[in-house]
Parts: structure tokens; C-alpha cells; sequence
């Protein structure tokens, strides 16, 4: 038996086929064109399918998929998908598919599906709790708790880059102010960085990148902060901070035994998780964390279409998402 | 079969004997004299079943019995109980009792135990995911997922007046800065209401009291607020917005139906609970959360020894704690 997970996101669609035992046989990429709207993605989603399934020599039996946003499980519908267009709102997704692959499809929300996938073919294997966050533009997450994804009634549990870590701090595209997206995404990342660098306090991250205000990365900024940039160390630190608290806010509400981070922020490596790491251990005073593990995602871009898989194979997911 | 649930605080020593449908046959309180040790305290315990079970006319199966604070539940033993004296630590609670009570007992965290009550006798009959709330002299909680108590590796998920809701906020009893107990415990509350009716701001609240600070409650400054002091309002809302950017934070990650508020802060009413509500509201933004209910707890001071009950019913509560 074959089955194919699809990550479906604002800028491309990746695609991976697999057998029952997970092995993936196959897998593609191709951009998104969000824009020409959800029938010609989802025929270039259908198309990635039949591609994969030419090369396997078999048809698979069933997709899983993620999408980014706010979906309607239960119907398989889009809700809200903050990153692409807005005609994607409100599409009968998964009937969509349906028709067009010939075969059952199974939705979830693209950083809970991610989630699953480490969960299933990652650092997850050995554990049984586990939170994953996604950190890039946005921050998402996926809570795992006794082996098996936390959904709730919408699929939106695990939305921890809305927690609130600064009541009064910057406004959040959610709507509330100081969510942790709002402090600790990608951008507001480099934005400490850019500022910085134009007063002049990180002459390190300047010759980086030239002085090109758009090459400023996190992983630039922990590279210059560890060769001498003081004033973008305090910034990673404090936004680690931010992080930090997030976690600690979960690992009292849940005690996990492993924290996932993803996303391409991990690309500040040492730096963010030691200062991650020590936050925790400041903020949790009830009992004590030294088991409770901050690693790297194993699975790294892969963990979408990986979860996608183990979707499709019905693998530490609670509900069975039917087509 | 009949069972026993025990709620052994730093006050009290509750006691309740139920048959295996949790129908309670008599209930008794004692003062714990803590100060005794733990011998002849937990002598006192099973004095207090004795006099139950006589009265019931046969012998409990099993004991559930809820201790305030860090346990270790796989050996039985206290590890830190904050409002019980410091000859406390480290004692072999469960070999005691069950040498003295001829029974099996079973430990819980004492508001781990008050959720898992009304889980299994309040209002959490009729969910699946519930989070509970104990609004006292400190701030406990717990998690229902799936219908199961969750509890971590120590039986300490669930602390969840230890979430970090002001970073740089008053220091905690943990150690840690800003905690939800650090901000809306019921003492932080009467802070409140102390100094503004010692800045003349509260003259409901200094007629209510007839001008004794001893007796100023939460219960009061909310009667007072309703009659007219702005200030309290003010206070009281505040207040309320942590505790709501508290539940705001747990629903992100865990979306659960329920929310119960036990513990005597509770008394507070309807100007706290409304308040809690439209923070959840606020502070919620990516998803709908009309359906997640905040209410006051069915069982109450009782919550405690149903849970005992549960417990030693083997209900809701994932581990098999045996003696």
C-alpha cells in the first residue's frame, strides 16, 4: 500500500510518497502559484501525485495534507489561511482533492501535520508527550500528549505562538497584543537586527551582508553575535527569552518530556537554544525540568510532508479525518 | 466496595466514604494539627476513616488521599509540600498510611485530585477536555485530555498558577518572577483591595469592613465594586484580565471545552468571571472560542475528596498508583 503527504504553502507544495512502513519512495517540489486560485492548485497538487505515483508504479490509497491556516476538519474545508490568497477561504478542500486524485484525502493544519510527522518519523519515535513549534514567519506549533496529536474540537490546539508573553506588547496579526509571534517570529527577529546594524552596534552583521539590509538573517545575526556583535547577542537573548517563557508556560501546563523547535529560525543553532533552555529553568519553579529536552527538528522542511504520510497511514492522529 | 477520599490540607483533614458508584455514605472534617508531624497526623487520617467506615458498617478498598504539593507518586512520597511544616519533606506518605489503614492508598496533588473530583462528580461529567483552576491562598491546577487527568512524569502538569503572565512581574513563592499566583492569588487580590481603602478609594468596602483590614475578602471588594467603588472595578478587571490572558494561553495549546474555577476567589462572582471571559475573547485571535465555558466549580470545597474517590475507583486518572 502507498499513500502521499502534500504540504501545501503559500510559496511552494512538496510532496512525498511512501509505503505502509513509512518509506518514502518518492518526492517533489513545485511552486504554489497560490494566485491562479484553489481548482489549479489543487490540480498541480493532484498532478504531483500522479507523478510520484508513475515513478512507484502504484496508486496511492490515501493523502494527507497540510495547509496553512484555520481549517474545518470535520467538513474539510479551508476556514482561514492567514498566507494565501483570499479566495482560499472557505473551499470544500478536501472534495476538491477527492475527485481529482481518486483516492481519500485527510486535512490538517500544515504545523499540527509537521507535528505528526516527528511525532511519527522523527525525534517523536521514543516519546510520548511532546511540543512541537514551528518558528519562522509565523510561529505554529502541535501538542502531543500519551503518543496521540492534540486537535480539539477545530484542530487549532497547539497554536502556541499566540500565547501571551507581554500583555501590553506589540500587536499580533491574531489581533492580540505581545502573542509570542509578535516578539519571536522571523521577522521581528530582523528587525532587532536591522536596527542594530543601522546604529551601528553590530559591525560584524554589517560586513555580513554587506551592508544589504535584506541578507539580514537570524542565523547572520548569531554568527555575528558570536564573533563580537554584543548588542545582537542581547537581542537573541532576550527574544530566546520570549521563547523560553513560551515553553515554560506549556511545560508547567503539560510537563512534556521533549520540545521541538522547527522552522528556519533554528538556524540560530547554540546560541538560541542555550538561552532558551536557561529560561526555562528560571521560569519553572515547581518542579524540576532537567528531563524535559529542547532539540532540533530531525526532519527539518521534511516533517510536513512526513506528517502527511503518517496521516494517511492513521499513525498518532486521534481522529480518523475521512474523505 | 466502598472507598474513601481524603483531602489533607495545612488546616484540614477532610474524609468521605462512598460505595463504587461514588454515592457518599458520610463525610467528616478535622483540624490536621500539622504541627504534630506526620505520624500522628496521618494517624488522624485513619482515624478518620475508621469512624467513617464504622459508621458505614464495613471497611474502604482503597484510600484516595490529595497532599498540597510536589509528590512522588511511583514511590509514594512527599517531596515538597509548601503549607505543611518542613518535618514534611521526603516522609514515605503511602507505606504509612497503608499500614495504618489496612487499605490501599492512593496519592494525588491535592488540586490534581479537586479536578479529578469534578471530572469524575462535577461538571466535567459531561466532557472530554477540561482544565480546572483552584483559585486560593496559591494558584493550582489541572489538565483533562480525553477524558484523563494528565500528570507528567512527577504528577506535576498542571500547575498552572506558575504560567509566566508578566515577565517582569512580582516575585513568586517558586522562584520565578510574574507567575498568574504571583498576581491573582487571593492575597495579591486583598492587597488591592487593602491599599485603595487606605487611599480612601473603597468607602463601600471601608463601611463593609467597619474599617478592619482583617476582614477585607475578595468576596467583599466585589460587593463593593457593584456598589460603587470605580476603584475596585478597576482592580477586580485587572486582576481578572491575568487570569484571562492565563486561560487564554492554555486554551491556545490544549483547546479545551471546559474551564472550572474553584478555590475561594471564586465568591468573587460574576464581575470576575465576566471579566476572565471577555479577556479570553480579546486575547484569543485565531480561532473562535464561544464555545469554551468558564465556570465555578459544581463540587467546591467537596471537589477535594470526590476526587480521592475517583481515584481510588480507578477513574480519570491515567497511572494505576498503587500501594
Amino acid at each position: 500500500m502507498l499513500v502521499a503527504g502534500v504540504d501545501l504553502g503559500g510559496t511552494n507544495i512538496r510532496c512525498a510518497m511512501a509505503d505502509q512502513d513509512g518509506h518514502v519512495l518518492g518526492e517533489k517540489i513545485v511552486r504554489t502559484e497560490a494566485h491562479a486560485g484553489p481548482n489549479q492548485v489543487l490540480d498541480r497538487v493532484a498532478r504531483l501525485v500522479d507523478d510520484l505515483a508513475d515513478q512507484a508504479g502504484a496508486r496511492p490509497q490515501g493523502i494527507g495534507m497540510g495547509l496553512p491556516g484555520l481549517l474545518d476538519l470535520r467538513k474539510g474545508r479551508s476556514r482561514f489561511l492567514p498566507n494565501l490568497p483570499t479566495q482560499w477561504r472557505d473551499i470544500p478542500v478536501r472534495d476538491m482533492l477527492v475527485d481529482k486524485a481518486e483516492c481519500p484525502v485527510y486535512l490538517l493544519n500544515d504545523v499540527r501535520l509537521a507535528t505528526l510527522g516527528e511525532l511519527c518519523f522523527g525525534l517523536g519515535r521514543s516519546v510520548q508527550d511532546m511540543v512541537f513549534l514551528a518558528l519562522g514567519t509565523g510561529i505554529g506549533g502541535g501538542v502531543v500528549i500519551d503518543g496521540r496529536l492534540r486537535l480539539g474540537p477545530l484542530g487549532a490546539a497547539g497554536e502556541l505562538g499566540h500565547q501571551t508573553i507581554l500583555p501590553g506588547g506589540p500587536i499580533c496579526g491574531c489581533g492580540n497584543h505581545g502573542c509570542l509571534e509578535s516578539l519571536a517570529s522571523g521577522p521581528s527577529i530582523v528587525a532587532d537586527g536591522i536596527r542594530l546594524l543601522l546604529s551601528g552596534q553590530a559591525p560584524h552583521l554589517y560586513q555580513a551582508v554587506g551592508g544589504d539590509l535584506n541578507r539580514v538573517t537570524g542565523r547572520k545575526m548569531a554568527q555575528a553575535a558570536c564573533a563580537g556583535d554584543d548588542a545582537l547577542r542581547d537581542s537573541i537573548v532576550r527574544i530566546a527569552g520570549y521563547l523560553g517563557t513560551a515553553v515554560a508556560n506549556v511545560v508547567v501546563a503539560v510537563h512534556p518530556e521533549l520540545i521541538v523547535f522547527g522552522g528556519g529560525v533554528v538556524e540560530m543553532g547554540d546560541l538560541l537554544f542555550d538561552a532558551v533552555r536557561a529560561t526555562l529553568r528560571a521560569r519553572v519553579g515547581m518542579f524540576p525540568v532537567d528531563d524535559v529536552r529542547i532539540e532540533r527538528s530531525q526532519l527539518g522542511e521534511r516533517a510536513g510532508v512526513m506528517g502527511g504520510i503518517a496521516l494517511a497511514l492513521n499513525r498518532g492522529c486521534p481522529q480518523k479525518l475521512t474523505a
